[in-house]
């Protein structure tokens, strides 16, 4: 694990976006060429010990810094889970609670057939709520979510009790105060 | 070029996201990873023969998928452009008229710096005012953008033209209809 170099180029950003939240700013990570690299390395390490999967879905947006990547290293489709309104042929919803309101992720119809073993991919894991979200899409189809990968997790949260029994793989630890 | 590999991966949706609209939908080559790689492989071949620069700056949210992967393979910061309420500090903003309406994208301040010299990434090259408002933010910060990168060109909208004289390169041509 090369935790060292890249833990230090994620910025905590007081009351975003909204007061009382502390933000957890990955950008800063992805602005820094050796973090960005090392924690690629340290995902694709962690998710090597998931269960095998053949398709990965991530979730708008900056999950789709990751999936991209991810897809090109594991030759798999990757499917983008988005907000409503963004997909041409949104097919399959699910509403959800998130840490500061409500929200919906949609996928287009056709990307998650019967029998796909999904890994969902996402900057941060909070309540899981938004994650939980994919689950429930990915049960409407037929297929089943194998795995969960995030940078960083929310631990006071609570937000791999969620998703259980789906094992999650994290990379950097916070109370989410 | 492999162009056959990915072309025929694309998907025209018509009248979205208003009436009139022939929407070039991305995310079905995205779903097709050797499609996917034929794709990444074409444009880094491309983008090799751009000006030199120092930094991706990669358009919400498509763009991001592209620049995951591209900023991995250069070695070279990555930038996320976004929404207004989206950068927890949004530090350079730049309004802009579409294809379709009027929007502002904002990078973080400190993002880009002085002297930088920026490539732009987005699926797509419609009438150029998106990337064009990324045009501005660099000039703000007394940088340069130096070229731009998209997977599909829509040849009739000449965005181009509004962009000379940066360097585009694209992969797939289609009229704008």
């Amino acid at each position: 694990m090369n935790i060292d170099k890249y833990q230090d180029s994620i910025t905590n950003v007081s009351d975003f976006p909204i007061k009382g939240i502390q933000f957890k700013d990955i950008t800063t990570l992805f602005e820094n060429p050796d973090a960005f690299k090392a924690m690629m390395d340290d995902l694709i390490e962690q998710i090597d010990h998931l269960p095998e999967f053949n398709k990965i879905v991530a979730l708008d947006a900056r999950g789709f810094v990751l999936g991209g990547p991810l897809a090109l290293h594991y030759h798999v489709p990757l499917v983008l889970a988005r907000k409503p309104g963004k997909l041409p042929r949104e097919g399959v919803k699910q509403s959800y609670s998130l840490e500061y309101g409500q929200n919906t992720m949609c996928i287009s119809q056709n990307s998650i057939n019967r029998g796909d073993k999904v890994l969902v991919v996402d900057d941060l894991l909070a309540t899981g709520g938004t994650i939980n979200s994919i689950v429930k899409i990915t049960e409407k189809c037929d297929a089943t979510c194998v795995g969960a990968a995030v940078i960083i997790e929310l631990d006071d949260l609570n937000g791999r009790e969620l998703l259980k029994p789906i094992d999650v793989v994290s990379l950097l630890h916070y109370k989410g105060e």
